[in-house]
């Protein structure tokens, strides 16, 4: 089989490790080049440790080998001074993890397809540039989506807790192991910037909506996971409500309606989201649960070539859990 | 000085522990005997290891000692029984940190007072009985009386996370280390045992609130301590909300207003609950943090023997935080 | 392809479960059954919550539907009573992950090769029957198989940490989450079950052998992973030994002798071992690090398959390490 | 009573913070400064935000108060330049937590007793200057000074593993979060820092040691506390070593002999030291936890406080663990 050629810029942060760890056994991708500034000639594994024994690759501080797919992996706001920067051959096609193309922006006459595949897939197959969402975005977005497909959505209440992964790799003082271990605490409350990625796709469902999305993002004492629960008004019982959020979701490889209670272990070091409702009179809370680093950005990035690039949706994504 | 002496009833479990540890400390008490069923004979510390080298007192299973104040430790439901089926001279005050008066049960014609001191000081002075918050509810009630006490208060949307400890010393699957250690999960969603007490407290200030306190709990993946974040509609300036509960907890010893964001290790292992208030629009979060085993149980006990006994207020309770 | 077919016996716990999590991605393999006597009926994800979506297996209680090869995955001390009491086929390939045939124990004219690939790969390509090793026994003998392999080995001090997955599914004080968490303790000291398997390897290689492994086994407040390190003499210099136990582990495709100190989280969710060495004075010290679940049990049962069946040792194996 | 008025260097660090902790609340102590270049005029909760309402002291950039006794909590390396550049009234007595002068040096004519009231009581009560022992030096030696008290040591195999507090405020890749949590690793490998004081109090009381303490400290997933393991040669039988042992610490306060098996968090955020013995064959191990920060760091020195003044030894030190 011919495999794609992809490269990775910002290969030595958190999400270009990710996204290469999930590349390098992809059965369709060959990695042309991971590149990094400041680890330039040295080993990828001497970076991402854990990748000893399973790659010889090099970081570069080039990248115009001429691959099929580019992934950007920069600081937010990079992407876009990059692709001003540098001539990208037009044929290749580019996926942004950051958040420098969410909300419509374009760059040297590229414009974005905001790739959230539960809501875009169609879009999506067609794009030759991907605005990768937002993590707390995803895992908020993929609670209201159905309800918005309806235009049932009125105000949304919304906690969310994400692991210290979120914040990055760089040294700063909220992830201070001494303080961040056994703690919680709020940050950006109600001014999340994810939240204005998710007032756009909820109206590209439901023009109408008006309300809010009050969101309370926490910080938690684990590396790896988001776990949100979004409180709404609701006028539909519980089973008229499963059902329509299990008919959205159908054929929708990674994302699940459970019908016990989930808890975030269930889908760390996953691709998947997973969702559960409760209803208790007309207040329908929702609780969803994915892998910031994973579903909230390198996996979806991948699901996202896959999509690009006809391959099956789920190549190189069915990983194994760390559940304990 | 003359010391009180002090029972506990069901000493062997977290509260009962913690409450025992307090009062060995205490420079007013002394402890007379500690009561568990299924340890007697055995030292204190075979059950509470952290105990060697600091008493030597023994379990025991009777508990007609004379003392001055009794602490119920034991499982909800218990102390009604308890109370029923044993004679307790009419002359021992008692601290029941169980749920089974907190909503205006009596037994054996002894009625309780719901021991919140920011809430009912002047009642728990002259008490006979006090029924202790429940832990949920203490955090919860301390963010929403200052709103309630001028009638400020609306529907509440209120999210909560406690450490295991809250779930008690018996094994069970959601407090397996395997399962729990990196986890969050929700559990007894908008239908916590601690609303009616919240609600009670909350009519007592504003009789007219009819609204719900519509409240999401989530198991966190840490031993000690509960953060809640509220968000509720207010028409007040956040100066104007700041000076209103910097007022309200005037001379309440335990509970502060910070002026920057809180988190949860500040009040571990105190006796303390922080708050910390923010404003966008027209939306108020109330962030607010206490050790569930002090202020949410065992210290909130203490310090209400302390004021039904006219004691310093704060005897027995200047914790050093574990802080880290 | 044709995929060989497996059964799992004992599927609902902790061993049972990596088993199954890695053959159904496994690319040559088709699970026919997952056994569990106390879950018959259920899906396996009811127990296994992490598998939703990727399987539609039930558990089972039967298991004679002639597969190619049989995962033991019980209690101690199970797998041979279940091999007495249960006509197994002949031809059924079967491997055990207790500790009952560690030591050279047959059943039923069934004798078992020590599956540790690194020292018995050979072996093990030609058995009918493979003992899985031990966990902390895997990991304590590939940091010291290449000094026996030259007669080099005199008394060994080793400390060992363990994730609370060791000790299984069963609820025990010493899982609780409330004591663990943050905790270390010691157990067993010097006197832990693997060491025998440990001694009889040693021996295989350097048959002169007479000294101790002075094993202390710690518990750990993480839930994956085991940790250890060895000190012994050693008249070689650092480089002679980093020769020696390279060239030891050439085409061992898991067991990688690094360079730069390695930490427990490069392995987690992998089947992979990492190796360092430091030597002061005529002290060698051999740092070890594996996934208890993974190398340490069922990813070693799965490369074990894959010797036996000549399949590509690392099929099924290539796994994403959890890394954060 | 009149009080001891004290004085804290280096107020802003984590030892500064857990002595003034400490201090605020010792019955016989004034806290008349904390000093810090980096936060004078700030009040110290804004740096120890836990102490909010606790005390209304601000950070001071002079230290010129007239003070009993002074705690330098600076870097290793600073107390020497400290004292050489500023003129400290000779009256003042001095507890220096760093490790400038616990091998003997002395600076402008003062010299320092090493302060391990376990093995130099009695020159610490006459002590103008006291050098506070390493933390990893307080848990090793106070698990085989009976042994040397004895002559009975010999070469010493010693396991420690340490909290993130133990390396400080400062953040580094060992400290952050994502890398930290979860993770097991070794550093300094038989090149401890702490060996030297070790060696130095061993030899004190048995003059013949010539042996080896070979240690290997590892890096935990905590944040407070340390446990190690050393494993040592022995002709005596374990009741005879439980005896040895009890009769050595009768009379300390803080330093107990377990019968059971100890664990960590028995001492966490206390003064303590347990230790428990086990023995198979001619091997002892010793199993020692203390809190790296109290007995490890600035409860000592409050220890040694108490001790140089004649006070009660364990006041401002009866404090409630953490426990879970």
């Amino acid at each position: 089989m011919l495999k794609l050629k992809a490269g990775i810029v910002g290969g030595a942060g958190y999400t270009g490790g990710e996204t290469l760890r999930l590349l390098i056994n992809h059965p369709g991708v060959t990695v042309t080049f991971v590149h990094s500034r400041s680890h330039a000639g040295k080993p990828v594994h001497s970076v991402h440790t854990d990748l000893i024994g399973e790659t010889t690759l090099n970081f570069s501080d080039s990248f115009s080998f001429g691959v099929d797919v580019l992934f950007l992996c920069m600081g937010h706001g990079e992407s876009k001074r990059f692709l001003q920067e540098n001539a990208i051959d037009s044929s290749v096609k580019i996926i942004d993890l950051g958040n420098d193309f969410r909300l419509g922006d374009s760059v040297a006459g590229r414009s974005f397809i905001y790739g959230l595949p539960e809501l875009n897939r169609e879009s999506i197959r067609f794009a030759k540039h991907v605005a990768n969402p937002g993590c707390f975005a995803t895992a908020i977005q993929l609670g209201l989506l159905p309800l918005a497909s309806k235009g049932l959505l009125k105000e949304v209440y919304t906690t969310g807790i994400t692991g210290s992964t979120g914040a990055g790799q760089k040294l700063q003082d909220t992830t201070h192991f001494t303080w961040r271990a056994n703690n919680i605490s709020a940050y950006k409350t109600l001014t999340h910037q994810h939240v204005p990625e998710i007032n756009q796709s909820l109206k590209q469902l439901q023009p109408t909506f008006e309300g809010a999305v009050n969101f309370v993002p926490w910080r938690g004492d684990f590396t790896r996971g988001i776990f949100v629960s979004s409180v709404v008004e609701s006028q539909q019982s519980l089973d008229e409500l499963n059902r329509l959020y299990k008919e959205f979701y159908k054929g929708h490889a990674f994302t699940h309606v459970a019908d016990t209670m989930i808890d975030l272990k269930q889908v760390v070091n996953t691709n998947k989201c997973l969702i559960h409702l409760e209803k208790e009179g007309n207040k329908l809370v929702i609780h969803a649960a994915i892998d910031n680093l994973l579903k909230g950005a390198s996996g979806q990035a991948v699901q996202n070539m896959n999509i690009m690039f006809g391959l099956d949706e789920r190549a190189g994504l069915q990983l194994k859990s760390t559940v304990f």
